[in-house]
């Protein structure tokens, strides 16, 4: 046996420090202890039946969240990213049009899109203009933006996409549970989010649902899906969505992920969705109202698009933002953020989501803002 | 604003319970408080300082594991299977040709096998034989085969792979750390595992490794990968593989799974890999030396092919394979299992991995079996 060329490395000799923090920014949110609890239960087989019954919980808890009936409704193991791809790969087939209403990576199919101005968003006859002139196989939208921090009105557009034939993807990873949306009423097809946002469950799980327009695309296409690991119709044998007897292995599910992600869909259930998007609700204003009584400006103008889980404000002016930004976390242990892609250096995101929208919080990051603005540099004009 | 058409679901006001069970078939593996508890810590930002310290001590502990310098060691967010989709997609292009030692999916590169006997493994002499023939971009052998417990001799391959040009991808999820393995100097350019067998640590990440030989292929290919959840170029800039100076957001990475994958690398690096190899073996001996006494037959004739970690037992003639586990899961609240494709009604399946590896678990199963031998039906033959 030839001896080991590579040491143990030292620095796995300290002990794993993890600091408290509070988690204001667009996400990851902070797991409350029940939740985090959950998770260091014992760990059992990805097959075994008390396995199934958790996930049996975790797919009517996805039901209830999405308002829809959709058999086809499970988590996929993984962000929400791999639950973006998990929708794309199994429906999108080489040559397909696919019509996005914001940037996204599409693999080999043509993507046409459609750009809303920062912090604006899409009009019905807009989207209605698109689908006429592309004729998608696909429509893409994110309900809630989260690097704008505009929440995109619904209502109709899944019935446009129907009357062009086309299916409606739509993203929630940062709406949804906070502000209201009805995936059977609204007609959605495909809907998607992740367990680190209102649910407050630690990021590695993506509940997912499929309408019954959307199982017929994917179960009838022609080509194979490019990923065995994200193909539908092994993922919904193992979460008992298709009428086989028994279940087949197909990967180990990260059993400890589904313990917490189940447990926050019980909290959300305890609380029930219409107290939770009023909570949400109510904060956001009462933020709002805190932030323009202090003089900054929210970035998104019309009010019934504010996404109530990420507020999105005009960097205040004359300021370096990263330096607010790491002023708060140095001094208050708080996160809040910059932008992302089209908002960056233009606003300042705080996200106050599940068990982190409440009004003692909104004062805590209004007391850090105005500390921030008092202590940070100011450029002279 | 409508009404809600799903209630809240009922079994979720049921209180979450886990069993506390013993995990002895191929994987999951029980997770010791250490290792659990460390993932129960609070969750921060994806982004933050301190979980790219956490991650570097991550890419530390792997290369000890795996035994590389390779720069380009991370850890996926999934299981095995991502790890070995994140392998194909980033290696494989379209049009390339593939060789796999074992069965698996493989997108649209065009795919050859050799198929060894089950319960045997392939000489260098077949493989040889079959590089030359096929000329593969990529060979594909998985060292530790679970499903008929062997453990597939490595020398010499890498080389031959690097003769004919070809990448040397190796399977290591159920042997790595129970057994010696050498990522460098057996010259592989792709090396996965998955945290749930040998490192106890929950499922859901996936430590992977590519070679100078394995980046010059995946950052000079034609085309771009299937997958952007998966793309090398992304991930080995959000584990700070690259050389670029900062870190751009890709995906929200599991950070709590993180920790626990962290602090399994920490107990392994505590122990040293010649030790936990020799305890497995020690223990593997122990176990086989006592099912033989018993009776029973082991799948696997040749003794230094024998997998230390996971163990495949002849099927106890007479019974029925399935009343056994079914029994022993019963009655001793223990997992063992049945076969796996080929090996399916041929074999029962033991593994004693990482910290269960250990002689008092073996004689836990051991008595566990004979009581099950004289309980569960027997034909009369």
């Amino acid at each position: 046996m030839p001896s080991l060329s590579v040491p143990p490395p030292k620095c796995l000799q300290k002990p794993l420090v993890v600091p408290h923090r509070h988690m204001f920014g667009p996400g990851p949110s902070n797991v409350p202890p029940r939740i985090l609890e959950a998770g260091a239960n014992p760990v059992i087989g990805h097959m075994h039946p008390e396995i199934f019954e958790i996930m049996s919980d975790i797919k009517s808890g996805i039901q209830y969240m999405f308002q829809t009936q959709n058999k086809m409704t499970l988590a996929v193991s993984g962000t929400g990213h791999t639950a973006m791809e998990c929708a794309i790969f199994n429906t999108v087939e080489p040559g397909d049009s696919v019509l996005a209403a914001v940037n996204g990576i599409w693999g080999s199919a043509k993507v046409n899109t459609i750009v809303a101005p920062p912090g604006g968003y899409l009009t019905n006859t807009d989207i209605e203009k698109a689908l006429s002139k592309h004729r998608p196989a696909l429509f893409f939208l994110a309900h809630g933006e989260s690097s704008t921090g505009v929440l995109h009105p619904l209502d109709g557009i899944g019935q446009l996409c129907h009357k062009y034939n086309c299916l409606f993807l739509v993203d929630s990873v940062a709406s949804i549970g906070g502000t209201p949306l009805y995936m059977d009423q609204q007609e959605m097809d495909i809907l998607y989010t992740g367990s680190q946002k209102v649910l407050n469950a630690p990021p590695g799980t993506a509940p997912i649902s499929f309408s019954e327009r959307a199982c017929q695309k994917v179960f009838n296409r022609r080509t194979k899906p490019v990923s065995f690991f994200l193909d539908l119709n092994w993922l919904a044998n193992y979460w008992g969505c298709d009428d086989k007897p028994t279940r087949v292995y197909h990967h180990t599910g990260p059993v400890t992920a589904f313990y917490s992600l189940r447990e926050s869909l019980a909290v959300l259930a305890e609380e029930g969705l219409e107290n939770s998007w009023e909570r949400h609700e109510t904060v956001a204003e009462y933020f709002h109202a805190g932030l323009e009584s202090m003089g900054l400006k929210l970035f998104v103008k019309e009010k019934v698009t504010r996404l109530p889980t990420v507020t999105t404000i005009v960097a205040p002016y004359g300021y370096d933002w990263k330096e607010i930004t790491s002023y708060i976390m140095k001094t208050h242990n708080l996160e809040i953020s910059g932008g992302l892609g089209p908002s960056v250096g233009l606003v300042l995101r705080v996200g106050l989501m599940g068990c982190n929208s409440s009004k003692a919080n909104v004062d805590m990051v209004l007391a850090a803002l105005r500390d921030a603005l008092k202590h940070c540099h100011r450029s002279k004009v």
